[in-house]
């Protein structure tokens, strides 16, 4: 490995003659000096060379004297530097990468994201992402659950029926999963406690700023529950371990984000109290609805976090367990977070008769679940479990406006590249 | 959540009324007394009941004293007991769940996966699995390692050309990707390092037992190397991170695996010294030279593992950096294990002239990589990367015949289901 320090390590080596490596982010030069800013994974290093100095994105490796400079990022500076030239840029970046806000529209960033997203503003979501799921398998490692990994090849495309993509396997129709509900019931009867984390697809023709094409689900489900209560509970524990690693990265000083507090038990009201409270009384909630009961939680309960608990079982899937108590309404819930659904989860059918009955209901035929339902014919315990979109926790969290700022590569309607 | 403590728990309870939960794994009814064998995702549990006793596979909850007694699992019975039963199956098993040995051929165990993978022993490696990728996280995260989800509908099936699915991406064809490859290698120029565990998909036509439609790729790429000994030396600690994790696993003992030690430095020859020991001069390396190799280094340096560097340019991607002194090898690289390719990793080419040269050498047109190569003009350091696929990791770690039995829901050329 190049022997090197980083630049966020650079003070530890005042004195030391040292070596970094980076990307030239800025040059300056005066009359008789030039001034190097060098970009690493951990930050920025300013240099003091004599003469002329590589041009921006040059990949460099400096070798110099760690100088205290009280006007230096990080209060470091390397002097009397030996500059060797790893790889030259061929092509000057879209956009000045050097200015401290990003100057370029989002499809200009998004098309030339390899580059684009060395902007350390661009980037800053990309690492609150990764820390977020860290912190997700962190805590539900602490809880007993296991790693899966699931079919993102199915057979048939029977838990939304639209908003499928098509493939074509060895000859036979096949569809992308567009999440893996119904492999994570299975393996409660494996392994108790699973969660996933993975791509899943909708084909869904909507050009907004918060549908994706592709995203990453942040998936649990678990047994032995007394009913949706429990899976709140561990729900909200998942939450909670996701800023805990998050609480310590760069990138959320950078950004200049107020992370949420996580109340020990973060509220709840139920969906007719909620219907009450605001005044509307239809069978599901507009986005103005969740918004006023975010604001309502805030001021109520000091919590950025809600749940709203028993949405009526129309608006719910087929596996949603009723409320025993007022069967109408189910113990499906969503998790509010600043004025947006941000996970649906609940309890879930677990008799193989309830299914049976839940899909003649809904004038649904078994067959095509007949694999999935099989599970459910060898004993399984009470369970529920959730989903939570990584992209979409990410932008609320940093406000972004649009999802694809805390998206890698972005998939839509219209965007297949780069 | 239902108040219960674990089998494997048990014994510390030694004494106190307590509550278990889980599956009736067995029931041995004798004249006066039957015993009861509850399974949870810990363990078995003993459980003497005086009277008639729910049949295999009903979900129960237990509540009885923990009562010592040497010839039960882990030395503590539950006796005295209040069976509550939370579901009952309503189809038998394909199998006796119970058996130590498994009673049912592989495609019956496929065909039943939600069902048959309850069986301890089909359980295991998908523990051992989980393990796996949980240690492959932890050792690069310590290495400053950013996890990234790349895209796995692309555009086009530049890679490798052949094997791939297409998709119909809103009328128009895409493709599910063979790697993460391109993305993971643009990344460096945001992260420096970077790793992603995440599905890809190969439409190869071969029905064998170690191909699969569908498996996990566990990849990294790391930027500033010298050359492609760094990333062995990632490698290295990657590999030795999975198996500290599994070896705290109960799954190892009950399948009796012994684990290999993971040298220092794992040893390492050039491709032509291989073919000289081996004797024979073909431009790759045959399974049966792979074999005869992994045998060698147990035999001369102690070592499971043996890296094999510098293979024929002509024998792989374009993509990877030649050997400085001897252009017609590569910095490419394979990990063997026990006698099996397990990694194939290497140094990447970093200059975008260099991408061209390498193109046009072979005949290929550079269009289709435009976006690719774009990252390459905007200065990328030196790096490589690997890629290791998880199934047949944990299979040949387990001794599995076939890779199907280490994945959970496999995909093949004639399955699709469950």
């Amino acid at each position: 490995m190049i022997s090197r320090v980083l630049s966020a390590e650079l003070a530890e080596h005042a004195g030391q003659r040292v070596t970094i490596a980076g990307w030239v982010h800025r040059r300056r030069r005066l009359k008789s000096v030039s001034f190097l800013v060098v970009r690493d994974r951990s930050g920025l290093a300013q240099v003091v060379a004599p003469g002329a100095v590589p041009g921006e994105e040059t990949v460099v490796q400096v070798t110099g004297v760690a100088t205290a400079n009280p006007q230096a990022p990080g209060g470091v500076e390397l002097t009397e530097p030996e500059i060797e030239v790893l790889a030259e840029p061929t092509e000057a970046p879209p956009f000045d990468l050097y200015r401290p806000v990003v100057p370029a529209a989002l499809p200009t960033i998004l098309d030339h994201a390899p580059v684009a997203l060395r902007h350390p503003r661009l980037r800053a979501p990309l690492e609150i992402s990764a820390a977020s799921v860290a912190g997700f398998r962190r805590a539900l490692d602490r809880l007993g659950f296991t790693e899966i990994h699931t079919p993102k090849i199915v057979a048939s495309a029977t838990e939304s029926g639209a908003n499928v993509f098509g493939i074509d396997y060895f000859g036979r129709p096949a569809y992308l999963a567009q999440s893996p509900q119904f492999y994570k019931q299975a393996m409660v009867g494996v392994f108790e406690r699973v969660y996933e984390v993975g791509p899943v697809f909708r084909a869904e023709p909507h050009d907004t700023v918060r549908h994706l094409a592709q995203y990453t689900s942040l998936d649990a489900e678990l047994g032995f529950v007394r009913d949706h209560r429990d899976v709140m509970a561990v729900l909200r524990e998942a939450v909670a371990g996701m800023l805990e690693v998050v609480r310590g990265q760069p990138a959320i000083d950078l950004l200049g984000v107020a992370l949420p507090e996580v109340p020990a038990e973060i509220p709840a009201i139920h969906f007719t109290q909620a219907q009450r409270l605001t005044g509307e009384f239809e069978p599901d909630l507009s986005p103005e609805q969740e918004r006023w009961l975010s604001e309502w939680a805030v001021r109520e309960h000091g919590s950025e976090f809600l749940f709203v608990t028993g949405y009526p079982m129309a608006k719910r899937p087929f596996y949603t367990h009723p409320d025993p108590l007022r069967p109408g309404y189910s113990n499906g819930f969503d998790l509010l977070f600043r004025g947006l659904e941000l996970v649906t989860g609940g309890q879930r059918l677990h008799r193989h008769q309830d299914y049976l009955d839940a899909l003649a209901a809904r004038g649904e035929d078994a067959g095509p679940y007949e694999g999935y339902l099989r599970a459910f014919a060898h004993g399984m315990p009470p369970h529920g479990g959730f989903a939570l979109g990584l992209e979409r926790w990410t932008a609320r969290l940093v406000g972004a406006a649009n999802i694809r700022q805390a998206t890698l590569f972005p998939r839509d309607l219209h965007r297949l590249s780069p």
